[in-house]
């Protein structure tokens, strides 16, 4: 066996051609998404008034266990992929640890992150389907720049409606989507009716995602050959998000090597969805074993505090509803550093792995997330996105856990992406005017007072 | 022969092992710097009061045609480099050229560019001197970034002057060295003589990268165990950055591409430098064929309207003085967007080159630039730093006169880093807020006139 480098690049030859389909390997499937106008499972007719026809049928395909990656996608993941899959040996070496730590980094392209693997797929199957454009949201301004990448390449109209704080917050991601040709539009806007209507109700609202999202959905389905994309949460994200693992499972197979614990940050749960799935398929067809974990933040707590129920998926309630873990749909996270992982729920597949004791998660509270993320990048040169800094807290830990019981286990992280936009936050901490935030029980309550009783 | 991908990786057996020093290769060598304090050839010796004692020798040293890398360099080049090699499949398609078009891209770092090379070394070298710790300066702060993350790797301290304009208009780019643990002091300052007598003469000036630097030198020259370091125009930047010109070069050979044309962009001409060694070795052996083309703004036209004579490397005089194209170390070229360019003089080893009419030079236009800047962002998907977009200006220029003449030519040029903490001036770009500059006879002329008569 040859020595492994520090970083592990698949030629182009070996990029997948296939994205793998998780929930065809479940034997206990994921309960199916909801029409919030019946409440009974949502048809693909219904479906593909909201997103193109072709994103529509791969959303509810539940059986197909592969689904072929279109040559011209496959062109688009050649600019930027295959992404390296690197062996962290200054961090083994920094920590002591007989452990062996791979991250697979996922931000050396514009948008920074792994949000253009999924945009992409999301921008193609609208100019096949011969649209003029799409519409979106955006929070922290990676899925915008994502969509804004994928647009342009395919010359599509890009309409963004970016919440108004972060709007204000980040002017520089919002010239990055503009550079890219997209309209970005603060949101609540006076461009839609449900923007409208905020605006009259709360004139000094900063906005937030599930305004945002609703404005997105009025937008597209207001005009003619546009279409509304999502960039995490759905089952069509998780899909094409699975080129991370595969990707990764390839690099590690040319070495024999087979990650005992596999960890990524959680939001909506598309990064660790797509890191995992090559990895959870073979587990679950007995032919390997691994511990899985989900690290999501202290203040938005999904799947370590939240419930297991079919809530809706955006504030506005104009989107399917999905059972999965939930903090309700009315819950509003403290402004957390990574806005990435301020979301209430978690994608319904994670969930369904989650519950069915497959996948384990844990809670991090952003100094700790800081103090980690500033750490690896004095090692590891690379700086990290507070969301992948979630991940980077939970790998040193696991770790120093091996250091601790002299155990060679090999750690695999998702690194998904870089902070470059960021950096106000990372001045907060090195100020020390971060602050930890952890709700309250009776805060908590609330939110799940808000979920449907189904 | 295999089809040549989108991005050609070496392995990291494959990283060069020796820098190539170009001016071992020249039959007339660039003329040598002089002492400040007695206009004559500076000495090893006198060298070493300012930079490390190998780093003197380096400087001096035009016979050595190799010079062996450190491992312990080679190591930390392992986690970023090799840089990618990419072929412009679709950039060629959109411009309907028969060129085939080539870039090497130095941004994938959380310096943003290819200053990491040479910061390494320099780090390198301190800690093997057992010094405590380097002192720099800093205008675009890609080079005191590079520097503060490879101080962190060698736990060296850090202490980074950077011009008082950019310390305000770039907190971003601050903060990414304080995550680096560098200490980062805007320019000018209480904390030198030199600091404070220009506070005293001119109390709210913004500073300038000519005083930076002489605080910088000041600042090491004063403290036990540090030494002063510089990003660009030295013959030991030129040295450390032939590893970009090394790999392109091995990255080609596989395929059997000779470049016809290799353009860069040359502010002090550190990656210009770094970019040809190989190929201006072999050509200067009689082995290969190139042209070479500069390119460099308009507001500050070096090598096109400059004169070539012994200058001052620094506004405060402090510095030896280097024969090279020059505007006059008096000169202050308007205030461009690629700050990394606004530099009045040329390395001497390009000069020289130039000189001897071995290279062109040509002159752009900044708002040319940003145009350039932004349509190669929306075909190739990578967002350039304005410096390296000058680089494209003038390679799509080469493409469309081989579309014009159907001539198949083979062009590369460097992609020096990427514009993430540029968004400032894409935004007064894109407000169409962005003019043009070009100095006048008279302005030159003032310049001129502060050039000494030796």
């Amino acid at each position: 066996m040859q020595p492994i480098p520090y970083k592990m690049y698949l030629s182009e030859t070996e990029l997948p051609r296939a994205w793998l389909n998780l929930r065809a390997f479940m034997r206990k499937k994921p309960a199916p998404l909801l029409d919030p106008a019946t409440l009974r499972p949502i048809t693909q007719e219904a479906l593909a008034k909201v997103f193109c026809d072709e994103l529509a049928r791969q959303e509810l395909d539940d059986t197909s266990p592969y689904i072929p990656i279109p040559t011209e996608i496959r062109d688009f993941y050649k600019m930027y992929r295959p992404a390296p899959l690197v062996r962290a040996y200054c961090l083994e070496k920094k920590l002591g640890t007989p452990a062996h730590i791979y991250y697979k980094f996922e931000g050396n392209n514009t948008s920074g992150s792994h949000k253009l693997n999924s945009a992409i797929a999301q921008a193609y199957y609208a100019k096949k389907q011969g649209l003029k454009g799409v519409t979106t949201e955006t929070g922290a301004g990676q899925w915008g720049t994502a969509l804004s990448m994928a647009c342009a390449y395919f010359g599509l109209d890009c309409k963004v409606f970016m919440v108004k704080c972060s709007y204000e917050q980040k002017p520089f991601r919002r010239e990055v989507m503009r550079t890219y040709g997209a309209s970005v539009t603060p949101s609540p806007s006076t461009t839609t009716n449900v923007g409208r209507r905020i605006l009259e109700e709360f004139p000094s609202t900063s906005g937030s995602l599930g305004c945002a999202i609703s404005e997105a959905v009025e937008a597209a389905s207001t005009r003619e050959g546009y279409r509304y994309a999502l960039g995490s949460v759905l089952n069509q994200v998780l899909l094409h998000q699975s080129v991370i693992g595969l990707e990764t499972k390839t690099a590690l197979d040319k070495y024999g090597v087979s990650p005992d614990v596999i960890i990524g940050c959680a939001g909506g749960g598309s990064n660790l969805g797509g890191l995992i799935a090559p990895f959870m398929a073979d587990m679950l067809q007995g032919k390997s074993q691994h511990r899985f974990i989900a690290v999501e933040p202290a203040s938005c707590p999904t799947l370590t505090r939240g419930t297991y129920a079919y809530d809706y998926c955006d504030t506005g309630k104009v989107c399917p509803l999905a059972k999965m873990y939930t903090l309700g749909s009315g819950f509003i996270p403290a402004a957390s550093h990574a806005g990435g992982l301020r979301y209430h729920g978690m994608t319904s597949t994670l969930s369904e792995l989650y519950k069915q004791g497959l996948m384990e998660a844990r809670s991090v509270k952003q100094t700790e997330v800081f103090k980690a993320a500033e750490y690896f990048a004095r090692i590891e040169g690379i700086l990290p996105a507070p969301e992948s800094a979630h991940a980077i807290c939970a790998a040193i830990d696991e770790a120093l856990r091996c250091k601790e019981r002299g155990e060679q286990k090999t750690i695999l992280f998702g690194l998904t992406g870089t902070g470059y936009f960021d950096m106000m936050s990372y001045e907060k901490f090195h100020d020390g005017k971060m602050q930890d935030y952890i709700p309250t029980e009776e805060e908590l309550s609330k939110g799940f007072a808000g979920i449907p009783k189904l």
